[in-house]
């Protein structure tokens, strides 16, 4: 098991996660002047082969790492080994991206919507690149119900930034017995890019890993997390019925509300033993 | 002020918000089989003139308002008046809209990045079309620190569907005596919009207006409530830096954490008072 202040002392490296700012306070019928820290908030820019790709609204904190995700979740990427070079410029939020083949995947397809049957199955992918891009997970790692209790609390306790700012979602990539690494970020698909964007960089195994997260499970997070290659999502929080269907048909084990010594299952329960 | 049964039965009007599923709950260290409610997610498509404009995830009710919500927000229209027609085809998830000048704005500075300074003003607006649609808020509205506790309360007890789903955003138009409009989704924004579609629908003057959300203060939710041209904003929950630099720069009072008889006030204090 990592230690807690090892995964805070790892956690701080993330520079500009949060900033300081002077508020106004009513607490006991009573305003007053204070400081307080806010969860930072930023446009990042992704520009492929000279062309502006997309601009997410991020916690500016690994941001090479989230552009990679980003465009591996996208479909514009596989590997690594697609990227010629890549380059950011944090002040002003850009990142610059050379691709060796820029039609890897159908550019203009990304936000088109998918309208059709899916090779006769019941799959509801509402974009194009998704059908190309979400596979159904083949997985046989389990995690025991203490586990699941255990990986949460230890995320949440782990991550002083939620508590200081309030507005964060944890994502943290797992072993069943110990966190493997935590991501933060204002957006809940942020912090799984970051997670994605990381492996592809260091070539890390997804076999037996699974991911534990703090925010609500819709359908986009199951459609990341499929794409990631992960065989479990845990939730502290609810899922939607797409994500429910998403996750049945792609092979995927969803849990939410893992709080107090609860949680529901709604797909795949058997990688959940007792 | 509405009364709680009025609100929850005009809630239920909203049908689709939510579905029953099979679930494994896991308490007291045993698995049982259990029916749950689960927020429904849908995929909503919006043609303009015939060509695909965008698809949102959303909670498949009032789908109506939040198509006109959505692209009065995106700029693509002002007024009703500038809609010359619009049918709904709710089973498949499509909303058709022809309108009499396509381009009202430019449809593909959308997504794209604005650069440059704005009027020599500190505007951090990082979509072209923001430039154009968000507006600084005159209002002289004000409400007082315990109206701020009773909306909150109001709408949150109001809403039976995140009580039964845990999954939904709930967002509230508001004078300062009583709830006026709620609506509730799955994404933060869409809920926004389908308040802003009413609004334009009905030609609902919005001075002395406010809205309540139970969701948090991200940039996206500024530039929102400033294109709707409301003044205050109040929040259950956290908000983010950019959020904090837009609403000073827009004209607009923020509120966070209201729960607990406590609150953070952001920006423009002086339409709070004691």
């Amino acid at each position: 098991m990592i230690r807690r202040e090892e995964l805070s002392k790892y956690n701080k490296e993330a520079h500009n996660i949060m900033k300081k700012r002077p508020i106004i306070s009513y607490e006991k019928n009573q305003f007053s002047e204070k400081e307080d820290v806010i969860a930072a908030e930023s446009p990042l820019t992704i520009l492929v082969n000279g062309e502006e790709f997309a601009t997410l609204l991020c916690t500016p904190s690994y941001v090479e790492e989230l552009a990679v995700g980003f465009l591996a979740s996208e479909g514009m990427i596989r590997t690594m080994d697609d990227i010629k070079s890549l380059s950011v410029i944090e002040e002003k939020g850009f990142v610059y991206v050379q691709l060796y083949h820029t039609n890897q995947l159908n550019e203009k397809a990304v936000s088109k919507r998918y309208i059709g049957s899916c090779c006769g199955k019941s799959r509801q992918f509402y974009f194009q690149n998704d059908v190309k891009t979400a596979k159904t997970v083949v997985s046989r790692t389990t995690v025991t119900a203490s586990q699941c209790f255990n990986l949460m609390e230890t995320m949440q306790a782990a991550s002083t930034d939620f508590q200081q700012t309030g507005g964060l979602h944890n994502v943290a990539l797992c072993l069943p017995e110990e966190l493997v690494l935590t991501r933060s970020d204002i957006g809940r698909h942020n912090g799984l890019d970051k997670i994605y964007g990381h492996c592809l960089k260091h070539r890390l195994s997804l076999k037996n890993k699974l991911i534990v997260f703090s925010g609500r499970l819709s359908s986009e997070v199951l459609l990341k997390v499929s794409k990631i290659g992960v065989g479990i999502v845990l939730s502290k929080s609810a899922p939607t019925t797409l994500a429910i269907e998403l996750a049945d048909d792609l092979g995927i084990t969803t849990a939410g509300f893992i709080r107090n010594g609860r949680f529901n299952v709604y797909t795949h329960p058997e990688r959940i033993t007792s």
